[in-house]
């Protein structure tokens, strides 16, 4: 994972270099919200699928970045007053926080539109063809029925009643499109069966779900210096997880069975899925 | 001009559906902002460039939509309360103002992905290639070196010491690029020549600076009522425009200047380009 936030730390500075003149400040506001934070999970999603198939690293990487470019983009707008309102953030200071509201809407804006412009590109070696086609799926994977319809849910979700399913719709929609459409893309890239394709939409559909859950537990039970961002949100807010829904046990079993779920979904790759099946691992220990 | 607006409309239409259950308040914010009001001039300009190469109508039509998604975007997020802070917009209420700013920073985020999924989607009759490189281009316009650009230099200006070259360059980037995409897009669609393509380029930079000039004309003289929206906002912000730089006489006589200069690059194409010829006047004397 550090040599994929490696490799994708050298294309965002390709991609938003440092600038003089009018456009200093945007250019600063973007570079401090996508450069050098992150776990950069949905890269590293994307990579190892990727590898599963033999894609070219030059290809791999293209989409990979624009997913992560998508990806912090949401989380400035997220992060800004008039929704989550949160002050920190990947253990620094929100984007709001330093360059002001206005800049940090224009900065979430940037971000997004370069993560089209970046899987558009011509010089990554994918194909027009596939290149139109991820554009359409990351775009609805990113969109009013993917994650920002999942924002949308989330922004109105205190004043609402909210059972599991409900909440699993929500965070489908919220965490799980982009995750998916992470796994997703290494497999539209590798030409990949349709009983492949399948088998990785399991696998990236169960670890969004545990992934969730370790994060809703991770905010109820985690340290805000080590996790880098304020805790105890969704309490204050009234907010519903699966969580408060199901209560800590239950959710942690949710957790580990999502986890094992995930991990079967990657049998009929055998060995080639190794780092896939760990990171699964990753995600759930982190918590304990 | 209202034919295309029909069209447009009726594209919208399909593309954002009425909707209950939890989506219901994103959908209809999004609806607010995108469907009935507008000159559409974007639009116009694509399907008239796009006649001129006897571009089929769906290809012309999925373009212009996605392109006048992208301006109601930008205008959702520039009336923010952290951007412009506007409560009036094609003679009603902003959509924060009815919607929230969370929704509304959301309904933006909404209309600008779904205009690359629409130029994505597959029924519209255009190449993969050219709807990849469409893409690229509609993304640089909209983009960190275009109208997110020329928005985040206007967020600052009132800072700033600008003279009418700085102001140029602003506009050519906040209102200009995507202006100059618009006719640019109707021209990648037709193949036109080099020059064909360059001709039209010098007619859609100076119809922009044009139409700006005219509506930094009426802000400073119209009529709120008939303009539909909030003005002398400029003055009230000490923002620096053409004609506080170059004073109302001056300004004036720099927008016809541009409009002839805009009709002269439309020579090459004679009387098929009457209608492109035609929306220059109408955009210079809807200030008379």
């Amino acid at each position: 994972m550090a040599e994929t936030a490696a490799a994708i730390d050298g294309e965002l500075e390709k991609l938003i270099p440092s600038e003089a003149g009018p456009l200093a400040n945007l250019m600063a506001s973007l570079r401090y919200s996508a450069i050098g934070g992150g776990k950069r999970l949905r890269p590293f999603l994307t990579l190892q699928t990727s590898r599963l198939f033999s894609v070219p690293k030059s290809q791999a990487l293209c989409i990979a970045t624009a997913i992560e470019l998508v990806h912090c983009y949401s989380l400035v707008h997220d992060d800004l007053p008039a929704m989550d309102n949160d002050d920190l953030r990947r253990g620094k200071p929100t984007n709001h926080k330093v360059f002001g509201d206005g800049l940090a809407i224009l900065a979430g804006d940037g971000l997004l539109t370069l993560a089209f412009a970046t899987l558009n590109g011509a010089d990554s070696g994918i194909s027009s063809r596939l290149r139109s086609q991820l554009t359409l799926e990351l775009a609805n994977a990113a969109g009013i029925n993917g994650m920002v319809g999942g924002q949308a849910i989330d922004l109105q979700a205190p004043y609402q009643t909210m059972g599991p399913s409900d909440i699993r719709h929500l965070q489908e929609l919220k965490t799980g499109a982009l995750i998916c459409f992470a796994v997703d893309a290494g497999a539209i890239l590798g030409s990949a069966t349709r009983d492949e394709r399948d088998a990785l939409k399991g696998y990236a559909s169960s670890l969004g779900s545990a992934f969730q859950i370790v994060d809703d537990l991770l905010d109820m039970e985690g340290n805000s210096n080590e996790v880098g961002k304020k805790l105890r949100k969704d309490t204050a807010a009234g907010k519903a997880t699966l969580v408060s829904s199901l209560g800590i046990d239950e959710a942690r079993r949710e957790a580990q069975k999502m986890t094992m779920q995930a991990q079967r979904y990657l049998e009929c790759f055998g060995g080639r899925a190794e780092l896939l099946r760990e990171v699964t691992q990753f995600l759930f220990v982190r918590n304990h």
